[in-house]
């Protein structure tokens, strides 16, 4: 299994702060990202904290944002969709592989639901591609419960599906997921589909409000 | 658990006999519909065959569309999306509880995709239930693969997320699912989610061709 260094940005958020914490646990190294390196830091030694009784755990740091990704091979989206354009388009994303988690989801008295996005034809991980040609953007992580993430479990029950058009970056978002999981992420296709990913959070949403519970997907049918 | 006689307009493609035939192996009676009366007697033949020698199954019979939703409570809208619209506004559907499965899915070269509806901001689920103003229009079985329905395995290893905004008619598809997947449905939210259920079957089919397996999905976090 490869070992990555991912930046994330977003890192001081409940989803970035739990996905990186879970790379990190389990060997990767991470660099929190934040607009201000201090905010970043601040989180990385918390994160840090966590990791230091962890055998084999990598490492975890804070920068700002830029600084963040120079260090990196790999860049978690790990953003609110609010102001997800103008961030992931001042980002030096050139030649990285980018795993967005984003969820453009909006809320009314009727609950979670997924904000229209290019008429229907559009998602946050296919705005981020345009916005960055030269990145792989690739879909995953977007169903994780950030509370399961920051918790005491060696690796949540639930399945992370990636998707992509970018095989080698697929690839890499499926390696990270076992970090999460203890299986590889499952590869759902493509980029496009991210269409139904992002807002499946919001199905997700019901149930835990339903049911009172931190709901996650597993994939069945395919023998683990 | 309730007992239901339950119409299945598309009775004789794979998915409609598929689930009639799932219910009635667990006590429901089904009428299999099609516009056809012949052609949906001689489906109902198939089923009754099979279940012959199952104990406590319910009664499997066909008729044409509007004679089976006369017979029925409940009525299960099996049909492809091509034509949809045209085929429910002509259906006596006042009254009922309307059960849609029903996936808009396109495909080409990149694979299997949602359709747009209504610029995103709409789904098979809620076109019905606009056409249909006096049904309980609710959404469930979007997930379901086919060739396991069919099968000989007493229960498929999945779950069934049903969404809608009637709580009555919510309760009838979380009722069958149990005689799918052995467990009650999962509420999960609104009829407006039926934008992301329907299309993440594109997602399901994308994992199926590279995986070559009948894929499906469990929902985790529920103590089941």
């Amino acid at each position: 299994m490869s070992q990555y260094t991912v930046a994330v940005i977003g890192g001081t958020g409940p989803q970035g702060k739990g996905l990186g914490y879970r790379f990190a646990r389990h060997g990767h190294d991470i660099v929190l990202g934040s607009r201000a390196a201090e905010k970043a830091e601040a989180v990385a030694i918390e994160v840090a904290d966590r990791l230091s009784e962890v055998e084999g755990a990598g490492t975890a740091r804070g920068a700002n944002n830029a600084d963040a990704i120079a260090a990196a091979d790999v860049v978690l989206l790990a953003v609110p969709y609010d102001g997800h354009d103008e961030l992931v388009a001042s980002l030096p994303l050139a030649g990285k592989t980018v795993i967005s988690c984003v969820n453009p989801l909006a809320f009314d008295k009727r609950g979670a639901h997924g904000r229209i996005i290019n008429g229907g034809e559009g998602s946050a991980a296919e705005s981020a591609q345009k916005l960055q040609p030269d990145a792989s953007v690739v879909g995953a992580f977007h169903n994780v419960a950030a509370p399961a993430l920051w918790g005491e479990d060696d690796f949540l029950d639930e399945d992370v599906i990636v998707i992509g058009d970018s095989v080698d970056g697929k690839q890499v978002a499926i390696d990270l997921a076992a970090a999460v999981t203890g299986r590889p992420g499952i590869d759902g296709g493509k980029l496009r589909l991210a269409r139904v990913l992002e807002p499946f959070t919001a199905v997700l949403i019901s149930i835990n409000r339903k049911y009172k519970t931190h709901s996650g997907i597993r994939v069945t049918g395919l023998g683990h």
